[in-house]
């Protein structure tokens, strides 16, 4: 018996499978497309939140590292990790969580207002800064076009002792939104040039110029100028990031193992333990109310195979999954069969869980 | 200072907050309303997983509850608890864990087919079990027409030594999508009718009928012969129950205190630290796309008010949250400041924090 079945069989309930091989791909090819931009490599650790998988990056020669909380940033820190950014707007009600680290590692913190330097300041933090910035995305940071803004706050940073600016971050969320390769290619052009012009402006040459996420990361065909790249779900990929084109099916490397709990023959549908508290409740909405929050795959010997063509995760609730299945597939399977699950947003159902199993068998845990 | 004062300002990251005084007035008035229907009162625990919310129930005389897992029912009786029905299908994968539990506490569960009582006599499980039955929610159960099926399995049961057949169980989650008490009521009257039909049609007056979910629960006028009822969200309610009409705002017992990190007032919208690790991805859409993830509402000196009118969390990422306000209320709140959203789905908020916090200040822990 293989030892992947060794670990199905071990399986009693829902469990977040993880491929090694297709997850350690996905890191290689990520930090060769890094390399070969030639822009710094510092992945965003809050999709896997795992020391164990922390230490395939190392393997690629990764030192520098992006995370979303200082809690998360403290947990690397313990594992080993001394040059964090944590991308999330600096929370002054964590002041002293946040000096404690900025004493053990090299901390980048994101600042996008002069009443956090002035706490920051206050508090007797030393630590380098980036100025978040919105390039369209519309969720937080000053927005590109707000230059006086901006080079008042860098001029605020250079005046405060202890401080030190690196450089300008933003997040381009809005291309989850873009229409294909060239759609991503158009944002990230037009991002870079106006993240350069805001350099000029402030006037310090140095300051780098940091940019992240997974579809552009994934499919920009040329690095119209940035000097990091910070991407996090490519690790793991998922159904989302198929949908948008940033990954083939075959790259998603995590897969939820789910226990058939009942088998509806005449509608075609198993119920399964698989809901909200193990997928969040992230979907796929399409035309004609047509919704999903998942796809299905079956387990071979070595691993699952492409998600089975009209079958899909159609609802859940707190603990129960319905699935949608073809017939044929709905007629061999019974309580206590076990079907793959491919999330729709990986990120979000490694929060869920907690924990992740290769599939040898071997449980990694995330964030403890 | 007032307790909650202290509380607030103690607070450094996202918590979720509970009003024990509104918490401990749901589950009286439910345990009321219950007594006053003459049912059987097995509230469901998924909702808070806490053993120290669980003693409030003991307060109002409760001794048999309704969980959704083996571990949950695990956890229960490891703080007491000896009565307590799994009202989720059998997951034959968990045989030994459901064994080891059926000889510590007095244990009902739930199947929908014979293959599954088949796994229970082989691994001599002695248990009490109900059949699940859907009255049209379309989730999972044995439809409520297929009487031959229902028949077929109760003897099945009956004929097997060491199971006892105590019921029949449904969950009327159509209740959610019904329009008013009136609709709710309908919804009610009918399944008890169809259900009481199956009890004489099995040929056992003594099986129980057992009813769910907290809008009928709620707003149910008279009970059609239920014997007993396994609300649970009604023990904190949340935004979804007020929008289905099942409580007041002033009734919702949870609120997700906020650290505010970015103010945007040029758009009138805040950045908070909660996002979908906190509140799950639970959304109420309406009309012209116009989509909510929670209420907002300011923290007093005892507690909170009602949610701010034209105040609603937009959207979340994994841990961002967008609000939009008044811009009244924008112009007052600065970084640091804390805001409570009232969620859409407290059971998920629940299962995504772990934790809860009194206004006094008090932790208490969910499943652990």
């Amino acid at each position: 018996m293989s030892n992947f079945q060794n670990t199905l069989n071990g399986i009693s309930g829902t469990t977040l499978l993880l491929d090694e091989d297709k997850c350690r791909a996905n890191i290689h090819a990520m930090a060769q497309r890094a390399k070969n931009a030639g822009v710094m490599f510092r992945p965003h650790f809050k999709t896997h939140q795992s020391a164990s998988v922390g230490k395939w990056f190392r393997d690629e020669g990764v030192e520098c590292i992006t995370v979303s909380s200082v809690d998360m940033a403290a947990y690397f820190a313990d594992h080993g990790w001394d040059n964090i950014t944590i991308a999330f707007p600096v929370n002054i009600r964590e002041l002293t969580k946040i000096k404690k680290l900025s004493s053990r590692i090299r901390l980048n913190l994101l600042v996008e207002d002069a009443e956090t330097v002035k706490h920051l300041d206050a508090s007797g933090i030393e630590t380098d800064l980036f100025i978040k910035i919105d390039v369209g995305a519309g969720r937080t940071g000053i927005a590109v076009e707000s230059t006086d803004e901006i080079i008042s706050l860098a001029q605020a940073i250079n005046l405060t002792k202890g401080l030190i600016l690196r450089g300008l971050l933003t997040h381009a969320g809005h291309t989850y939104r873009a229409v294909g390769a060239a759609g991503i290619q158009e944002i990230a052009d037009k991002s870079a040039k106006e993240m350069k012009f805001l350099r000029s402006a402030i006037g310090d040459d140095s300051l780098m110029l940091s940019w992240g996420d997974t579809p552009s990361c994934s499919l920009m065909q040329h690095n119209p100028g940035f000097d990091e790249w910070r991407p996090g779900n490519f690790v793991f990929y998922d159904v989302m990031q198929y949908h948008i084109g940033s990954c083939s099916l075959d790259k998603i490397a995590v897969a939820m193992a789910c226990p058939v709990v009942a088998v509806h023959q005449s509608r075609s549908q198993i119920v399964i333990s698989g809901g909200a508290i193990h997928f969040s409740k992230e979907s796929i909405r399409a035309d004609n109310s047509f919704q999903l929050f998942g796809y299905v795959v079956e387990f071979t010997d070595s691993g699952w195979g492409n998600p089975v063509a009209g079958a899909w995760l159609d609802s859940v609730s707190q603990e129960h999954g319905v699935v949608t299945l073809p017939e044929e597939m709905c007629r061999r399977l019974k309580p206590g069969s076990l079907i793959g699950i491919l999330p729709v947003h990986s990120c979000l159902s490694v929060a869920a869980m907690k924990e992740l199993t290769t599939l040898n068998g071997y449980r990694m845990y995330c964030m403890k």
